[in-house]
């Protein structure tokens, strides 16, 4: 075997290392999502302690990755197509590191909940949105692995449908509040939950936009669909004093 | 001039426009804060206005400066300090991005508390945390410039302050809602608008972080310390139905 062939095949090997351990990290995150959801709808306060629990090996693989980039940066020098793998591979694991970090804190707010009386319905639908963020995420790293821009791009809109059950939820959590003060403290979680999840698929919009960018070489053109509009449209948050 | 002198010292010049470039940013993400919490306090929505038009240029940046660290990379190939001075390049104009949209939501939210009857005294109290968060940065930045990493330290340790005035704040919210419901809406936006602004906190600590890694070449080992108990504190966040 050359020499050249050596040092092709063994940085071959380093990036599926490398990948590889990106999807374990997806892995884990996606399980992190939807067992927060789980224990939040369940009231189930082992679960969440786990989630919890978890967490600190999805920090430590974020270390790892980023440790393996810069080592494959030294040593290798990659260029072109090799260099934007390692790029978005930081960016990717960031991501993830930050939406592991969501689940978590779901997890932990969960635990606060159980103790609290429960507010109808609300679980099932925040189970439903972090299902919906879940799913994509699961096709995001599809994406990235099959090197699929044109599913990275299906996914970016289909943010938007997150953004919409926010918004929906947002609505009913003001009206539980306002009906009952008793709700307020419970609801204030449950809120912090949603835009949590809400975030959570931005960030999955953000790794679909890194699959892009890896396949293409160029950062997505259209502006990232913005869904969430409690924070700008008067007609969601209404002056009730008027 | 030997070949040699001439590669690295246009090398030190493309690290010099890039840190150039990263210091612009952290200004306009200074400003951007500052902007941002005084509209709120002084219900300015014209300000606010501004703030949100000015987020455009802070993403354009930070998508210059990956632009940039891109090319250093593919180029000169750097190794070990010069290396990790781009690899931190790259998270902390990622951070600065961030903390630059939460300024912006602040001043989205302000444009919606304009239209609705003031709260008293918690946007006084939202601005002096955010203006604790505003001297973290200026310090952080100056930290990374002087490759201070005491100040880094010191300015990861300052975040608690922080995270305190947070659970002051959410506590007070919490007591506004409840004896009045009709302040519930502008209290939630209230109560996003002090979350976001703990997040600042949050990373300005992981660019302090960055500054740790690039002088010593290890993150630092301690745990950020982690202030925010509103989420894990059952006193805090009391079953108001038991």
């Amino acid at each position: 075997m050359s020499d050249h062939q050596h040092i092709v095949s063994s940085f071959d090997r380093d990036l599926e290392t490398i990948q590889a351990h990106i999807m374990k990290m997806g892995g884990m995150v996606e399980r992190a999502i939807s067992d927060a959801a789980r224990s939040l709808e369940t009231r189930d306060d082992e679960l969440a302690e786990e989630v919890r629990g978890r967490d600190k090996a999805i920090d430590a693989l974020e270390e790892q990755i980023n440790q393996e980039a810069a080592r494959v940066l030294a040593l290798r020098a990659p260029t072109a197509r090799d260099l934007r793998l390692i790029l978005t591979v930081i960016k990717i694991s960031a991501s993830l590191e930050r939406i592991g970090d969501y689940a978590k804190n779901m997890a932990k707010r969960t635990s606060v909940l159980t103790r609290m009386s429960p507010v109808n319905g609300s679980p099932a639908a925040l189970r439903r949105m972090a299902r919906e963020v879940e799913e994509m995420l699961k096709d995001v790293l599809d994406a990235y692995i099959q090197r699929d821009q044109d599913l990275a791009r299906e996914v970016m809109q289909r943010d938007q449908d997150v953004d919409q059950m926010y918004n929906a939820i947002f609505r009913e959590f003001l009206t539980f509040m306002m009906e009952d003060p008793r709700n307020i403290t419970a609801c204030m979680h449950l809120h912090f939950i949603a835009k949590n999840t809400e975030r959570m698929g931005d960030l999955v919009t953000a790794i679909a936009e890194q699959v892009v960018y890896l396949v293409s070489g160029e950062m997505p053109d259209e502006p990232r669909p913005k869904g969430d509009q409690t924070s700008v449209d008067p007609s969601i948050a209404p002056d009730i004093r008027a």
